[in-house]
Order: C-alpha cells, then sequence, then structure tokens
C-alpha cells in the first residue's frame, strides 16, 4: 500500500497539518511555486529534511551522453536533464545552538498552505528544540508572477515560553547532494550531482551573489539575495560567500514577546551567451529592485495577477468541494506553469520536479494550451513562439531523417530531440499536427491575425511539408501515413493511426488556407500555387481506416484484428502494464495506455458521425488502461458528448485528484501538468460541452446526478464570458467585452452585456455506460496496490 | 575505395604472397584456423604489427552491462562477449638484437598458405634486418581437429648469408593491447582490455602455463605449452612466467648452414565449475600427449580429417577456377568453425574475429547447418545440443516474456538474450521455428531416430508450445501471428510475416508428428492428445497473406501496400542503408535487407505453386538490397529454381567472394560462416537443385552458360553419393554406403554401388532476368564505394 499526503478540503487552498515524512516529496511538489521561469518544490525552509530538494529554471539544463547497447544512425547523442539550480530557499535556524530540524526535538504544530488567491506558501510551525526551548517559526514563499526573475520569502522566528539565543542563516546553496536515482522507471530522471561550476562567489551587508557554469551544456547562471532584516538592539548581522555556498548570518537573543524577522529577496538569471559579469548585473540589479518593491509590493502585486487569471478561468462545482478544490489547485497549478515561460518550454512536470528531466512533450499543445488558450491567451502565444524558434533545429532533424519540412522533437528542453527510445518518439510524428493544431485553435481563440503572420504560417507550413513528405499516394488514390506510433504508447509504428491522419489532414489543410490568406508571407517561404495544391489534394485523399466487420474505426489499420489483451488474467498490481510487460507483447495487442482514437474524436469532432462516436467509445472503454496520466480527461470529453455522465464525471475526479492523491505514486518527481489542465478539459469542454467549431463558439453543458450546478469562466476573443449549468438549464453571461455570438446547441445567442441569456437543457435517455477494464474503473476511491 | 588483401587463384589453397598492413586484419580473418573449440587468428607469429591479435575459446566470454537510455521491462542486463584468450602463437625473434618486424629492415619476401587439405596455415619470409642481416622465417601452425584442445607451431629460423646471433621467445601472453574500438557500427564488437585476471603463471623447462579468470564472467581458463627444440650445440634454453607472460628462451648463434628449429605444443580448457587445479592438471596433461604425439602424428591426423571431409562434401566447378577456390575456402572455413563446437554454439563469425561479439544468431541453424547436415552430420546433432542445452533460459525467456515453450535468444553465447535493440531481436521470434526446421532436416538427412527422441521432441515441443502462445485465432478462424520480425531487418513488428507463420507451422506439424512418433517421450514432457490437435488446429487455420491485386505474397501483411523505397535517389555509397537512414524510415517502405519472403519459398517450397514463385521473386528482386550477407545465397537458390540462372551465378559469386573480396567491408572483425556456407547452398540447392522433400531426396539440376560443369559430393543418410551436372546431362554415383533412392526432377532412380546412372536435362526457354536496385546487381565485380 502506498501512503500519500494528505489535504484538507477547502474551495481556495491546500494545507498540511501534519508533517510526514514518508510522503515528504509529494507534498513538496504539491506546494511547489513557481512563474514559468523560476521554479521551487515546496521544500522546508532549513533545507533538511527533504524528499527530492529542487529549484528549477526554465531550460537550465545539463547534457548526459544517451548509452545505446547498439548504436543506430540518427540516435540523438545527449539527453538534456532539468538541473537543480542554486537553492535560495534556504533559511536555516539554531535555537540555542541546536539546528532546527523537525526530525529532532518536538515537532509541536506544524502547518503549511498553498493560498491559491494571495499565490504563496505559508508555513507556521511550533517546535520544541531537544533541550525544550519551544519557538515559533512562520514563513511566507512567492514566486513573482510580475516580477519574473525573482522571488521572495517572509521569515520570522520568536521564543515562546522563555528566551533564547537564535543564529539564522539565510543561504545560496549550490550543488545540494541529491538523493540517489532508484527504481528502472522510465518515468523518473536522471540525477546529476556536482554540475554546477563555481565562476564566482560574492557577499555584501546582508546580501550574496554566486555565478555559475553547467559542466557540459555550458549554461551561465546567476542567483542574488538580499534582506530587510529585523531583529532586536544588539542583534549581529554578517555575511560570507565562497565557490557553492553564500550566507547572511543573524544572531539574536530573544524574550519571549521579540522576533526575528528576515525578509529574503532572490533574483535569478541565466544566459547561454552572456558573460559573467553581465549576469552578475543583472541578477544585482534585479534583488536590488526586487528589495524596493518590497515584500507588500511583491504580495500585492501577486495577489493582484491571481484575481485577474481567476477572474477568467474559475472553476465553479455545486456540491463537490472536494473536485472543487482540485480542479483549482489544478488551474492554478497550471497557470504557474505557464505564466511566464515566455520563449521557453512548458514541461510536463512544469518547474516543480525533476520528472522526464524536464522536458517538453506534445501534451503541452494539446492539452496545457487548451486550458490556457481560454484563460490567458498570451501563454499560448508564448509556448508557440517557443516551438517557433526550434524550427531550425526540427528542420535539420527533418533533414537527418530524410523529410521536409520540420520534425519537432519527442522530448526535448531546447528543440533538440532527447528520447534514445525511437519507436515511441521519433516515430511519433503527431508532434508536427499537435503544433499545427494548438496554432489553429490559438488563432480561433484569440484572432490573433499578427501572430498568424509572424508565428503561425511558418509553423504550418513547416509541418505540412512533413506530411507531405512523409506520406504517400497509395496506387488506390489514398494518400497515406506507414509505419508511424500514435498517441498510444502502448502501439508503435503502426500504419494509418487515425489520430495521426486525422490530425495530418487539419493540418494540412490549416496550412493551406493560411497561406492563401497571407500571401506575401507564404511566398517567402516559398510557398505556391502548386505547393498549396499538393497540401489540399492530401489532405483530401487522406486514408482513414474503418473496421466494417466491427463498425468501428481501428486505432490504426489492422488494430480491431488483434489479439485483445488478456485482462482477465492481469492482476490490479500488474499495472502500469510497461513495468510488468515487455513492450514486444503490449504493442501487438488490443490494450491502449491512453487515448488515441478517443482523442481523435476529440479534436477532429466533425470526422465522425454520433454513431461513429458512440460505437467507437463503447470499443475503446474496456480495453483503455490509462496507465498514462493523460488519458482520463479526453475519455470525459467523449463521455459526455455520448452520454455517460457519470462516468465523465468519474474522469473529471481522476484527472484532478491525479496529484493531490497520487493517483500514479509519481508525484513525488513533479506536477502532472497536463492531467491537471486536462481536469479543466473535462469538465469545461466534457460536462461544459464547450467545442471551437471553426468560427463559432458552441455549448453544448449537461452535468450529471448528483452535481447541482457546474459555473465556469473563460477569455475568448478579447472578451471574458461565464456559463452556468444547472440540472435543466443553462445561464450565458458576457463578463466583460463586445457583445459576442455563441451557439447553445445548437440555438445561435447573442451575449450582451448585462444582459443574462438561460436557455434549457433537454434530459438525455438513461443508457449502460461502458466498462472499462476490470480493477481500471475510473473515481476517487481507484484501487492502488 | 577500400583496398582488399589478394589472392591468387588455385585450387586447394590460399595464397598471400605480399603483405599488405593497410589490410592484415582482413587476412588475419581469412587465414584463421579453428576446430570450433579453439580459434587462432592468422596474426603474424611475432606478435606485431597486427590487425587485430585473436585468440578465443568457444564460449569463453566476458559479460558487458547493457546500458540503455530508457530502461524497458524484459531487458536484458548485461551482454557477453567473446573473449581474446591468453594468445600461444606468438614467437618472438631477434636477429642480433633487432626484433623481427616486417615495418622496418626489408621484407625480401613473404608468402603465407592456408592449405586446405593440410588444414595448416604455412609462412615463409626471407627479411633482411636494419643492419643487413637476411634470415628465413618459416612457421606452419595448426588448430588440430583430432586433439579438439591442443593446437601446434612449426617454427625456424636461419641465417642467409652470415652468421647471426639469435632469440627465439616463445609466449604464452594475456591481456593483450586491443585496438579501440572505432565505428558506430552495430556489428562490430565491443572491445575489453584488461579483462583477464591472472590466477596462477608457471615455468618450467621449455615449457609454460597461465591461468586467468575473466573478470566478469567468472569463467576460468588456462593454456600451457611445450616445445621441442633443435638447435645448435652451445645454444641456451630459459624458462619464465609472471601473471601474463609465460616465456620459453631459446638463444643461438647461427652460421648460414645451421637452423633453430622449434616445435610449440599448445593446450587450452576452460570452464565454469572446475577448479584452478583441475584445469591446470587438464591443459598440462593435453599438451604433454601433444608432445608426445608430436609434430608429424598432428600433421597427418589433421590432413586425415580433411581427407574424409572433402571425401563427402567437395564442390567442383568446371570452367571458373576463382570461385572453384573460393567454394573450397568456404567449406573449409565452415568446418572449421563447426568441426568440434561439441556443445557449444557456431558463432555467426566462427572463431575467426570479435564481430557480432562472438555471438551465434538463427543464422546457424538455417544457413550453416544445412551444409553440415549433408557434409558432417555429427556437427549438426552437436550444434543442436547445444540448442536444446540452452532450453532452460529459453524456457525461462518465454515465461518473463509471457508466454508458453521456449523462446530462444536472437544472439548469444550461453543461451541468455544479448540483444539491447528489441524490436530486431525479441520481436524475431522466428528463431524458434529455425531451430525446429534445423532439427527436422537432420533427422530427414540421418534418420537419427536416437536423437529426434532425446533431443529433437523436446526441441520441437517447446517451439510447438511458443507458437501456440504467441498466436491467436482471429474471428474468422484463422491462426495469426501478430507484431513479430521476420528475417529482413529492414522491417519490424510487422503481422503475419509469411516466413515466420510458413514455419511456424511446419513446427506446429513437426511437433505433432514427432510426438506420435514417440508416445511416451511426449507424455513425459506433458503432451497429450489435446495439445497436439491444438498444434494441429493451428497449423491448418494458419493465416498466410496474398495480396490479390499484385498477385504477390506480401513478405507481411500490408507490406506491399507500403511506399517502394527510392532506390533513384539512393546513392551508391549510402549502402548499407542502415548506417545512412534511419530504421523507422527503412521499416515502413518496401525495401528488403534479406531474402524473407523469397527465403520462405526456399524453406517451404510446397507452400507456393510455381508460378507464385516466379512472380514473387520478381517483385522482391527490385526491392532487395542485400545490406546483409544472408541473402545471396536464398536469391540464388529461388533464382535457379525459376529459371534465372546466370543471375543465380552471379549470386553464388556473392556469397562465395564475401570474405576473399571483403565485400561488406568488415572481414577484418571475422569470416561471414552463413554467407560461406550459403556458397554451398546457392550451388547445391540452387544450381544442384537439391531438396529434401519429406523422405525424397529430390534433385533438379541446371547449370549456367559458361559454366561446364559442377561435380559435388554428399552424405545422405549414411551413403555418400556424387552428382555430375553438365549442361544437358546429370551423372550420379553412389560412392559408398547401401543402394539410395533419389528422384532426377520426377523420375526415381536407384543408386548402386559403382554404378553410374545417368539422365538428360531439358534446356529451359531464355527469359528477362530481374532487375535489382541501382548499383546493388550481383556478381564479381560489386561496385564498392
Amino acid at each position: 500500500m502506498f501512503r500519500h499526503p494528505s489535504f484538507s478540503v477547502e474551495p481556495w487552498a491546500v494545507t498540511e497539518s501534519n508533517l510526514d515524512l514518508e510522503v515528504l516529496a509529494q507534498s513538496e511538489s504539491i506546494l511547489a511555486l513557481s512563474n514559468g521561469h523560476i521554479g521551487m518544490r515546496g521544500n522546508l525552509d532549513e533545507g533538511e529534511p527533504h524528499g527530492l530538494p529542487g529549484t528549477y529554471l526554465n531550460s537550465v539544463y545539463e547534457l548526459r551522453p544517451l548509452p545505446y547497447p547498439e548504436p543506430g544512425f540518427g540516435y540523438p547523442e545527449a539527453d538534456q536533464t532539468v538541473v537543480n539550480v542554486t537553492n535560495g530557499k534556504v533559511i536555516r535556524l539554531l535555537v540555542d545552538d541546536e539546528p532546527f530540524d523537525v526530525r529532532y526535538g518536538e515537532l509541536v504544530s506544524h502547518v503549511r498552505t498553498l493560498d491559491l488567491q494571495a499565490g504563496v506558501l505559508r508555513r507556521e510551525v511550533q517546535w520544541r528544540s531537544p533541550a525544550g526551548a519551544l519557538v515559533r517559526v512562520s514563513s511566507t514563499r512567492l514566486v513573482s508572477f510580475a516580477e519574473r526573475a525573482v522571488a521572495a520569502i517572509s521569515y520570522s522566528v520568536e521564543p515562546l515560553e522563555r528566551s533564547v539565543q537564535v543564529v539564522l542563516q539565510s543561504e545560496l546553496v549550490a550543488n545540494e547532494p541529491l538523493p540517489p536515482r532508484t527504481a528502472d522507471d522510465p518515468r523518473v530522471s536522471a540525477s546529476l550531482d556536482q554540475t554546477l561550476e563555481g565562476e564566482e562567489s560574492l557577499s555584501w551587508p546582508a546580501g550574496g551573489l554566486l555565478v555559475h557554469r553547467v559542466r557540459r551544456s555550458g549554461i551561465l547562471l546567476a542567483a542574488a539575495m538580499e534582506h530587510d532584516i529585523e531583529a532586536p538592539e544588539g542583534s549581529a548581522t554578517s555575511s560570507e560567500a565562497s565557490a557553492d555556498v553564500a550566507r547572511v548570518t543573524v544572531v539574536a537573543t530573544l524574550e519571549p514577546s521579540q522576533r526575528v524577522g528576515v525578509t529574503k529577496f532572490l533574483a535569478y538569471g541565466w544566459s547561454t551567451q552572456r558573460s559573467r559579469p553581465a549576469l552578475h548585473d543583472q541578477v544585482r540589479g534585479a534583488v536590488q529592485s526586487a528589495r524596493q518593491i518590497g515584500w507588500e509590493g511583491l504580495a500585492a502585486s501577486q495577489r493582484a495577477f491571481l484575481e485577474d487569471y481567476w477572474s477568467g478561468v474559475d472553476v465553479e462545482l455545486d456540491g463537490d468541494p472536494e473536485i472543487q478544490q482540485a480542479v483549482r489547485f489544478s488551474l492554478f497549478h497550471v497557470l504557474q506553469a505557464g505564466a511566464r515561460a515566455e520563449g521557453r518550454p512548458i514541461p510536463a512536470k512544469g518547474l516543480t520536479g525533476p520528472g522526464y528531466d524536464g522536458h517538453a512533450f506534445w501534451d503541452t499543445e494539446i492539452y496545457v494550451l487548451g486550458l490556457l488558450g481560454l484563460s490567458r491567451p498570451e501563454a499560448v502565444a508564448d509556448a508557440l513562439r517557443w516551438r517557433h524558434s526550434t524550427l531550425p533545429r526540427a528542420r535539420a532533424r527533418a533533414r537527418q531523417l530524410g523529410f521536409e519540412g520540420a520534425a519537432f522533437p519527442w522530448r526535448t528542453i531546447d528543440g533538440q530531440e532527447c528520447s534514445g527510445y525511437w519507436p515511441a518518439s521519433t516515430a511519433a510524428f503527431h508532434v508536427a499536427a499537435d503544433v499545427a493544431y494548438a496554432v489553429v485553435r490559438y488563432v480561433r481563440t484569440t484572432g490573433d491575425v499578427a501572430f498568424e503572420a509572424e508565428v503561425g504560417l511558418e509553423l504550418l507550413v513547416e509541418t505540412a511539408r512533413l506530411w507531405r513528405s512523409l506520406g504517400h499516394h497509395h496506387t488506390d488514390g489514398s494518400f497515406r501515413i506507414d509505419g508511424v506510433t500514435g498517441p498510444d504508447e502502448y502501439s508503435a509504428l503502426a500504419d494509418n493511426n487515425v489520430y495521426t491522419n486525422l490530425m495530418a489532414q487539419l493540418n494540412l489543410h490549416a496550412a493551406a488556407d493560411v497561406c492563401v490568406r497571407h500571401r506575401s508571407q507564404a511566398a517567402a517561404l516559398g510557398v505556391g500555387d502548386e505547393e498549396i495544391s499538393w497540401w489540399r489534394d492530401a489532405a483530401r485523399d487522406m486514408f482513414i481506416p474503418y473496421d466494417e466487420r466491427l463498425g468501428v474505426h481501428p486505432q490504426a489499420q489492422g488494430f480491431t484484428d488483434h489479439e485483445v489483451w488478456d485482462f482477465a488474467r492481469t492482476r490490479v498490481d500488474q499495472y502500469p502494464l510497461m513495468l510488468h510487460f515487455h513492450y514486444f507483447d503490449l504493442y501487438r495487442k488490443q490494450v491502449v495506455k491512453q487515448s488515441d482514437l478517443v482523442l481523435a474524436m476529440h479534436l477532429r469532432p466533425e470526422a465522425f458521425s454520433a454513431e461513429d462516436k458512440e460505437r467507437n467509445f463503447t470499443y475503446y472503454e474496456p480495453i483503455t488502461v490509462r496507465d498514462s496520466s493523460l488519458s482520463a480527461c479526453t475519455q470525459a470529453v467523449i463521455g459526455a458528448e455520448t452520454g455517460h455522465l457519470g462516468l465523465a464525471y468519474d474522469y473529471v475526479a481522476e484527472s484532478s485528484l491525479i496529484d493531490l492523491d497520487d493517483l500514479e505514486h509519481n508525484t513525488r518527481d513533479g506536477l502532472h501538468m497536463a492531467a491537471l489542465a486536462g481536469a479543466w478539459t473535462a469538465l469545461v469542454e466534457g460536462l461544459g460541452g464547450v467545442r471551437i467549431e471553426n468560427t463559432r463558439l458552441v455549448v453544448r453543458p449537461r452535468i450529471p446526478e448528483g452535481l447541482q450546478g457546474l459555473r465556469f469562466r473563460m477569455r475568448y476573443q478579447g472578451r471574458r464570458l461565464q456559463v452556468d449549468v444547472r440540472p435543466s438549464e443553462a445561464r450565458y453571461q458576457l463578463l466583460s467585452g463586445d457583445d459576442l455570438s455563441l451557439w447553445h446547441h445548437d440555438e445561435e445567442l447573442l451575449l450582451r452585456a448585462e444582459h443574462e441569456e438561460v436557455r434549457p437543457i433537454s434530459a438525455l435517455p438513461a443508457r449502460p455506460a461502458p466498462a472499462q477494464p476490470p480493477g481500471r474503473e475510473p473515481g476517487r476511491g481507484r484501487a492502488t496496490p
């Protein structure tokens, strides 16, 4: 039995009221702070004990040679692995010469709260030292949304019974020892010890600075700290610095009514090009600026930033406080991952842990950007600008593989392919179409034509070129894409994966359309009428296999002819299957790790009839094991669309509770950003029934029995609107912006300011929900071994 | 342009008349001696210069952890790599204090001859030292077929102009430094330096002994030497030993008419179980016994052994001395690889080099054992006994993968899977059927019923069980085997590979038949009527895909729907394709590395009509690139069967000249045993038209224009017979043994002693031969970059 940290249920916060050291690493992920540029795991202020110490800067990575048992052409040579950078969170405390460490003495009380409105992590502890001195330690930590390079900690200590001598050591620490890598689980990260080479260390009164170079990648990074110190008269402050530590020390004798308060300002910077002096000056300037703004100023801007966010994205559930909390927790963390990434990737774990080596995958485009597009669209533009910035590498990769256009990597930090297992990565060419899809969706939800011309066009053109060269015309006239891997990681190297072909079709059409809209920019990329026609022909001729015998779409050609996995003989403790069965056997049988054909029905709804959707969903549910966290939300969406509202809601629970309940047993390595975004997808696109169908915003809401109401806000083409779904009616409100047309099912509504539109929702006939593999039923009580 | 060593054309020898240091490693492979237990590369006696120093003992290997960029369930943890063991070939020479090294002074003459009848490597050199002393050095080396643990060298030196002082140092040397591994070519081996740990060293007058343990595998190995020394009066002999060297030194002053002659006897032994003292005694005894037999005795038994071999296998070509030599060279080396392996594998390179890490593959069963079965059938029984001895590991592997029966490894030394790239190895389950096929063929060619009951039955049962659990019945009633890799390494993970399905079908039928023949032994393995019926049903229902549109068999389901490789845009210097293109693209297109469907037509001829064979051969020729050395012989067989005799003969040339002409540019790493055996296959099964069809020996010979005659001998069911093919008639002779029925085309003949049967051969209508990919046409002048 796995243990999980437990948190109290409340609407706007996640509170941990007792400290379980066994599951510390999970708490650290859940209580992580980030703005998309800086990430800080919820490590205790005093540094130890820890599960996994972690401070990250987006795109600061180390290179690690990839070893192969047998070499092969086109295999990536090196992995990029996120680096645990200089830790600025550390504030050590000595009480009468005894180090404050919760493993010793007595932890009288412990509360940590992640405040989803204030955007801070608060901690309040009463601790009795082994020698019997009782102190209260309070801290509040923030990573600023407003000041991208800045984090700050407000820390205080006070004696509660008798006077004590305290020493505070506030530090920057580089090259923290990391726990050894344990399991043979491909999802965990490589551990890199001592990978930061000291370039400069410096201290000044109440401040300090460290500059390091990452050994093999050569990335230069700098961290600086400044302090405002409030201490009784007679206290002493000193500072010092050596290669891997900068330290500001406060020594004070405190009477019961006295305290030492420290506000620590932190600034981070990194570069592959700028010089050490330039970085030095950059972080020193940033930390001085932060001190000037002050703690109150930073806290106020943090709250204001979040207030704006919540005004455009909040989801409220009437009658389910547990999911209510989980959904807000999800929305908060996705914002943290993407808010200020600005031209850098949004990794699968955000900046909450080292899982997947800090890599970004296609999930960002398909799952994370879906949520951000309707809540913080500028973050979507940034994320796609990052992809755009990697086009030279994607073009080079396509050329190496023998194709035209751009082949984006399966997993990467800076655009270079980092996967050493090509059947599940290089062959998963759908990444190209996923990027294209995100471009199309962004432009539809924002109308950002300038972005389309500057960034979107080239992404669409280069991905369309890839598809044209990847596919071929069969003698029967169809356009086919052979030997690729779709989203489902329990299949590989199959012909005509339906998801891939449908997404490629969309990509080809979109490229043609956008080139017609932006003729001169298209011409600058060498696109002429001939190429546009080529794309349209390939899209028109795209082969979509269909199994007439079963009346369903095979996930890929031949899939439904394969043997069905023997679920009856698979024990519950054998999930995830990939850790207990060979890929050989998984690939050749009908067993689905994550939605693939069902995801195609979500993203290309117009390509399937309602009957197709129902039959396909019913076919794939019993063979989909959800060993990936990416699956539940999609099953929620199609479950809801095909009328299985209760089932859809169970998937909402699974997706939103994935980390709070540690359903995948690997929250310790970081949060599952795509699944957390998927909780929103499941609610808003699933139960809420929101779709962007060409230029139409369509809403087909329905909520399951037991839920009294579902209310959600979203941003769309410069407006903010709210949809309030009740069991038998939906209420639409324009919260800001110009009048807006939307469709409630098949009826067009014109939304105007301060005027609520109310429409009835027809009841659906009750129908039996399809079954899942035994032991893999979704829901809050999901069986864990 | 690559350079190749050149050898003079002669019928019974391979002679090198000048020494080209650039291609020394290739010569060392070609001039290697082996008896299947001990292998010695053709390194110069004095040890240096060398291309690749190599002395091997069958199944003495080191373990090397297999690194994976991403771990996966069921991946092998360690590779077994053949070890360069204690080198007993070394006889260093000093002439007036200057070391005899062909790189210095002047090599006045150099001749080395591999004598295919005497089974020795002779060398005669005249060398002028930098100081001007001219000497003749002669040596003859043999690895004894008769005495499995023994090798010997007869060495002499004599001055030719003036008197010289000579020092001979005859050594055992362990841990020779190996050249660094160079290329990223998966076909070369891992280099293991300093992997032998000294356990014992000892010297005695004129002898010495070293015992070492292989570091990680723990294998214990011992080598001993003894010498007979003939030297003028006044010469001195001494000996010494340290951990990695044992040395016998002879110092003599020679007048022009005098010589020093040394006969060096060597014995080797190894064990995983026996103690150091036991091994010590074993090799010491063996070397004393060898000395007792003496050089002349060893040489005589060597010649007798070969005389017996040639009497049952010789192939003579009238009008083609180049191929004549190449075929005898091939037959000689295949004998060397397999003669005395005795319960150990026959590796892909024999014991001629470290290529493929010294692993054995399925090629042994399908290619090498085909030749040995009709020439030295006891070697086939031995090789299959080795497979049988690995059944516990093969069963465990099947269990790990979730299957019944036995899953033999793709590459191994001792039965453990050693491949780190599973799509081309673990998924290539046809290995099981290849073993079963070899069992069936051996029993048919020998009638060895005892072997069938003791060894064959269990191999057939366990492989049949594998197929039954690997396949599944489709709703249409067919039995299908999905997601496997066939022989062609440019395809992988395909459904219903025709070769695999047909071979599995044969395997299932054979298992059923043999269990019926040996009821009680079958029952002891738990085989009952129910299981036998299961096998027969699965065999009967076996799905063999067929492309009605093209009228050909697809290599695997869907293969002929794939895009054809763009041969026109592939440059000649881009072969082998796997070094210049990604497997992703190779796998998904119609491009064939080596015969797969064509091999199925060779091994399961009755499963195809004559029209099928012609159409299939014509279809696959233009897409088969022969980047594997295993392909040409099969194309020869089917080319001949479908009437393309000239083309077939070109393939004979390619297969037989593969190493003499270094066609694959990797002869340096060892000889291609399967291709060399394939030269025989191409001639005897191709032009000779020999087939074993159930209990019938059928011969359908035809020779191409330009060849005046083809004569070959073979052993069959205890007889020796000879087939003499002329352009318009075939002559059959029983050389020894009882009367024998055979079929000349459709006519049954009864062969009796001393009575030649002559039958006419009808001429075939001329027909155009199918084309190969541009630049990949077979023949002696095959383009090399």
